[in-house]
């Protein structure tokens, strides 16, 4: 029996849809909400994803600006790139992508993001008010693995969520977001023992490790939903993700690569950024 | 069998007589480390706690005010005391002691605190950097239960530690350190469906749930490592932990309450203040 499959696109579509709405009226009222992406990579899937992001702003009213700043950054000039558009009143929204030059901390930069315009969740003080349960931005890929599961209707509370991977980005900030609807979480990494042993025992199993194939039939129980936040380059030019596609065979439910987390994370990083252009023309 | 008892005293010791050599040199150099304590309850159990802290501060060299805005203190009165006190050069470490008025949100108020005095980690910026895994000062509590276990040299890379309760100042912050020493994390709370089937799961099994006796030989696996961070009153005016007394009988190893990680709590947050003060006087 094949896993059902749990389309991010549908909910994508009508988050879009509602980002344009606001974005447009923002626009109406002589506000259009910006979006400032600074980018220090040339690595190739991530300037296709940044390329990804800016199409569906354009598409949704959103004015989306690349910061390109190259591959032989230094720290101090991405640092200066963030004050100059966490200073500029035009500017709503702003993403720090990774990866960064060797020796520049995403987090460490990251503090620099004015926490109102923080539309990616990257400062460690949008991550601390989010573990203290405090009004903030989330980490768009974390809060797509909790929107995507309520959309298909998941339930979560006293369930027993696995997440495995403990990045900064996804799997710590998506462990407090299903804490925060009750769910009992574990948190596996690579340094995990037994890890098919842990994973086998989650009612909805959660991954984000980055590396493409990692949980096989074997990690999964019969009738698991899994969540599969890996994007990894395929072979053939394509994006495969974390989870094995033998895992369909085992797995009740299963988020599709691409077209699961990927496009309702794009679509909550404009949901954020109209919302901050709204909260900042306010004050 | 009786499980091994994992008392914090001998650490505590020293911590307390590493945190005086520095107290007394800060003195000698004409800083006086100043530990500030905001009150804002007549709870019996809290002000006892307070009173702790001040005597063993006393007996470290280290000042400590308590700030004692009574129990029907407004919350904007406890964050113009904080604020005050992170204002004050002379003080040098500020703890906002729980429980507060109604309606008032420590995480909120916390986020007053300068970081740099925050020696009881409760700013959400100073939790962010902890889960972002930048320097910051951990909550003493949580700290201590890791620095307990290294102490009686129980091993977390790879083992799976489970925390019974998600609290903020305990188990959230606990569960962020014992992932950062390479643990395989599981958080449980009294949302958890089967909560007995998770604690006996445990290699090491952190229970910081604020319920007396909550964890009974029935949630242990026999041999597990168990770190009672409870610290609840006892009808002869003692205290007693979340763990009931007959888990000795299964546990591997145990800390006891009194005595396992209060004393260390205590003694970390005078460690904290004298390193906030040498940093604060260096800068």
């Amino acid at each position: 029996m094949s896993a059902i499959s749990l389309s991010g696109k549908e909910l994508a579509a009508s988050l879009r849809a509602r980002a344009k709405e606001a974005a447009d009226a923002l626009t109406a009222a002589g506000t259009p909400p910006r979006l400032a992406v600074v980018v220090a990579t040339d690595d190739g899937s991530s300037l296709w994803y940044v390329r990804s992001i800016a199409k569906a702003a354009a598409k949704s009213g959103i004015v989306c600006d690349v910061v390109d700043l190259g591959a032989d950054a230094t720290v101090a000039e991405i640092r200066r790139a963030l004050e100059t558009l966490s200073a500029d009143d035009t500017v709503h929204g702003v993403i720090l992508q990774t990866p960064l030059p060797e020796g520049a901390s995403a987090a460490d930069l990251a503090g620099t993001i004015d926490p109102a315009k923080d539309v990616d969740g990257a400062n460690p003080a949008s991550l601390g008010r989010l573990a203290a349960r405090l009004p903030a931005f989330a980490p768009a890929t974390a809060e797509a693995v909790v929107a995507l599961l309520d959309h298909h209707e998941v339930p979560l509370p006293g369930r027993h969520v696995v997440v495995v991977g403990r990045s900064t980005v996804v799997g710590v900030p998506a462990a407090h977001l299903l804490l925060a609807r009750d769910a009992t979480v574990s948190v596996c990494h690579s340094r995990t023992a037994d890890l098919p042993g842990m994973t086998r025992r989650a009612d909805v199993l959660v991954v984000a490790a980055g590396r493409a194939g990692l949980v096989t039939a074997g990690h999964v129980a019969p009738g698991t939903v899994v969540v599969d936040v890996g994007t990894n380059p395929a072979g053939d030019g394509g994006l495969v993700g974390d989870v094995a596609p033998e895992v369909s065979e085992v797995a009740g439910a299963l988020t599709p690569v691409p077209g699961g987390v990927g496009p309702v994370t794009t679509a909550l990083l404009l949901g954020h950024t109209v919302a901050a252009a709204a909260h900042l023309t306010q004050r």
